[in-house]
């Protein structure tokens, strides 16, 4: 049994108007779809974040992808590392930078691992290892955001008809309307802990969300905040040293290892990150600066599900915690979290996830339910979802129609507040 | 499908009077055979370093294991890992320290991949990711040695009639020796590089003969010699020095990760361990110190072929090699370790093994052959080898009749040197 296709499909889906350090979100994110087929004509899927660049090295990824075997995933990742390295006339040629080969790779691996669980029968977390529990759980991701619920046709909710497609409609700019926010998420989903997405306002005003949060929501809810690294060192540690006691962690308060490592000896929180570490390249400098006490991997950059369980082992050895980024997703990159989640050996954080802001949905089971804030692993062969091709073809549409081949809040910001320029520090 | 019956057979396997700087070895090496069975009767096999206490813990583990799932091998190891830690009366109270509980998991491990590998029909190389390679390659270990080729038969080969039969027998204890022992094993084997246990007789005896082997085999064959640590510091960077140009690396020098790390400043000539930096808890002054280049992995004390695999991330992304440790064993852990060296991303040096100083086998296939010093990497389901019970009784009477309940190489020297004492640094 070989690969004998690879389909790849971007697809646009629809958005909040979310603001974050880099600005707000455009009314459409973009997803590509990867669908690799086998000869027995087993498919296996996967989702990654768009970006016509990596679509394009996914397409030149294809011809090496052709005819291997999916089982065979070590030599597969050897082939996609080692194109252009071959000979003296090739150096250098290869399509991709590490960056890009992260997630070609992870598209590609956890496509393959979707068809070697169907060929054996195994849900994707039995080839991790098998499931430490049997239901993953994520948090409450909270946004600063304006009115609207993104995409053309918007979503025709009533705010005032409450529950929380109203509330994702809803504007939230400051710390009532963020407590607002977080109460109809709780209610529909269950969350039982809270992130808030900073780097928005100034920090007195994002630091007074989380004490309205945790006045409303008392000391048995996890809070954090994560200000996308656009505070200053200062400023890190003032309103650190403010939130001791009321944050579970601290994520990316400052730009880079050596900040991080700063604020992180001065600050008796603990301080996560998805920004300042975050490919293997960066491990030794984050153990020798001592950057972060928790890593929020993303199987999409980490390169798959395999080293995100290596990763894991990583994080053990040198004392840091492992929970999960996320960027806006559908339901084939919630699966292989959630595949990834029951895996783990040891799970303390519940992981991130955009996926209550978004509406659209490209499998056929629909959008995946939280029970008390957790997503049950799927116990059907590789990571038990199948692609809608209604919805598929529908998305890709989206994609066309949009007008959008990568991801730029700076220039959807500029949309709202004209001259807006992105900084990386800001306060 | 579960476990329904754990068997752990102890063996006494025959040995050759091989010197090393913690003795000689007895006439016989313990092993342990771990047969798991399942419900639907089917058997996977392991082989780890004989030790009446490591099978006192295998035994206490049976309990936990009998009814559980050999694919839920997240989830087994949990439960070995937090035994009597549950509730504050057992707090403690676990069977094992982590040394014991790496070789218990491992024996569990390997033998549930072996029927993973068969109820799937693939072999455990694809079960880590696929195979990088078709042949391991392995190295010539060399040994001082006396005449003999140990246990209570002996073999009856007339050391005149030439060939590793005879090479077998024969004794070396120079420079001379050595390099006649090499030439036997190159003819017989086919390997490609060499290395010398030391640590036997003082160091200008030792790198006289690596000089002669240089000699007699040219820069080609890459040479490696282990003096187990009991040099000193200044010791090891003299002879280092003066074997710069000469070793592909040297192995344990010194005792410590300290005294590595100053060697390794020293000496330009790579470093390797399986002393210094033993277990991922060692990881961490590994990387800080910098004590070795390279580490001798070895999935019976690392906890098994998985973790392997996650040390082999940790080695890529700290810029270490890594390369496997041996003891004297028989074709199980040949064919895991076998498995695990062809799904390993890189494998820069050639293995260490002690199986041509053996003559038993337990496994129906026969002992396993060397082709250019590689073994070909098995295309069976599972381990690709079968428990020959007749073998495996016999073993184990062997096992009952010698009298021994672990390695004891002081004790066994004493016999031929009375008096003799182990130094941890002897020169
Ligand atoms: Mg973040
Ligand atoms: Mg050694």
């Amino acid at each position: 049994m070989t690969i004998k296709e690879m389909i790849i499909t971007p697809i646009a889906i629809v958005d909040p108007p979310l603001l974050n350090a880099a600005g707000l979100h455009a009314p459409y994110a973009l997803r590509t779809i990867v669908e690799l087929i086998t000869t027995d004509n087993i498919s296996g899927v996967s989702e990654i974040p768009g970006n016509i660049e990596i679509d394009a090295a996914l397409a030149s990824a294809r011809e090496l992808l052709i005819g291997k075997d999916p089982f065979q995933l070590n030599a597969i990742r050897h082939t996609l590392e080692n194109v252009g390295t071959e000979t003296a006339a090739q150096r250098g040629d290869a399509p991709w930078d590490q960056r890009k080969l992260v997630h070609v790779f992870s598209a590609i691996e956890v496509a393959c691992m979707d068809i070697i669980g169907k060929v054996l029968g195994l849900p994707v977390v039995d080839l991790l290892g098998g499931r430490m529990r049997d239901r993953v759980p994520f948090s409450a991701y909270l946004f600063y955001k304006y009115a609207g619920a993104g995409g053309k046709l918007g979503f025709g909710v009533d705010p005032a008809a409450g529950g929380w497609a109203a509330a994702r409609q809803a504007e939230a700019l400051d710390p009532a309307g963020i407590v607002d926010q977080a109460r109809a998420m709780y209610t529909e989903f269950g969350f039982q802990s809270i992130k808030l997405k900073g780097g928005v306002f100034e920090p007195r005003a994002e630091v007074d969300a989380i004490i309205a949060l945790r006045e409303a929501f008392g000391p048995g809810t996890p809070l954090r905040i994560d200000p996308n690294a656009v505070w200053t060192v200062e400023t890190a540690i003032r309103y650190g040293k403010e939130m001791e006691g009321l944050l579970e962690y601290l994520e990316d308060p400052v730009r880079g290892q050596e900040n991080m490592a700063k604020v992180r000896k001065a600050v008796n929180i603990p301080l996560a990150t998805n920004m300042c570490t975050t490919a293997f390249e960066d491990i030794p400098g984050s153990i020798s600066l001592g950057s972060e006490d928790i890593i929020l991997s993303d199987h999409h950059f980490w390169g798959g599900l395999r080293t995100s369980m290596e990763l894991s082992r990583i994080c053990a050895t040198f004392g840091r915690g492992l929970s999960m980024h996320s960027n806006s997703h559908l339901g084939i990159s919630l699966a292989a979290m959630v595949h990834l989640g029951a895996a783990l050996p040891r799970l303390p954080y519940a992981l991130d996830t955009h996926y209550p802001w978004q509406s659209d949905e490209v499998i056929t089971r629909g959008r995946f339910k939280f029970e008390e804030g957790a997503v049950m692993v799927p116990r059907e062969p590789g990571l038990g979802v199948e692609l809608d091709r209604e919805s598929l073809a529908r998305l890709h549409q989206n994609y066309l129609d949009c007008g959008l081949t990568r991801r730029d809040d700076a220039v959807e910001m500029q949309k709202v507040v004209p001259g807006w320029t992105f900084e990386a520090v800001r306060w």
